[in-house]
């Protein structure tokens, strides 16, 4: 938060992610963000290596991936686990909090892939008009 | 979907966020972006006017405001009204589709506000390393 304080932020609220300054908000937006997202649900499966989950995640680049599960694994989301193996091998899964995040996303996914016709006819009749 | 199918697409899908090339990714980046998540959550309380709207999403510029409910207008999930009032006045509401995904949209921010104590302490610990 600033120090100063803001007349349409409400001091009483610990968390409220429509305040510009709560830390709430950056949090939504990495969990959210458009490869974020789809790391968490990806991982709801069970653990991956680096490459399974980049295959999974299609069309992310290897630095971008890499990016979002350091930021995932910063914030709690994200387990990152170095195997003693031959070539060595890392492993990434969801912790606890990541695994409530990416259920509720999940959801969500699944909620949008089955408007994808209805969105389709409201952007004929949008384009129409 | 592009006309040249890709190995890596599996087509019984009919739509699959994982893949690079479904519609599905791009609404749900849509309705998951900074200012979508928040416009489409706000609205949940009932219909609001511009301004109002953008005093509840705090920090929010009037163009990309305007920019982000255009778009949801498109796919569907905002209604735009334009009452006959002197001087005319436009309101903003959920379509049925917008109330669906801004009912998970609110459960996730409710599930993100509660976890910023232990997101703070796992930024501690990883930047401690």
């Amino acid at each position: 938060m600033s120090e100063m304080p803001q007349a349409d932020v409400d001091p009483t609220l610990e968390a409220d992610v429509f305040s510009r300054n709560c830390s709430s908000r950056e949090i939504l937006q990495n969990v959210t963000s458009r490869w974020g997202l789809l790391a968490l649900v990806a991982l709801l499966d069970g653990e991956l290596r680096f490459n399974a989950l980049r295959r999974r995640v299609d069309g992310v680049s290897e630095r971008m991936l890499s990016v979002t599960l350091q930021s995932l694994e910063r914030d709690g989301y994200v387990r990152r686990e170095m195997l003693q193996a031959i070539p060595p091998r890392v492993e990434y899964s969801l912790t606890e909090s990541g695994r409530q995040v990416a259920v509720l996303l999940a959801g969500l996914i699944d909620l949008v892939e089955g408007q994808v016709g209805s969105v389709d006819g409201a952007r004929q009749e949008y384009d129409a008009r």
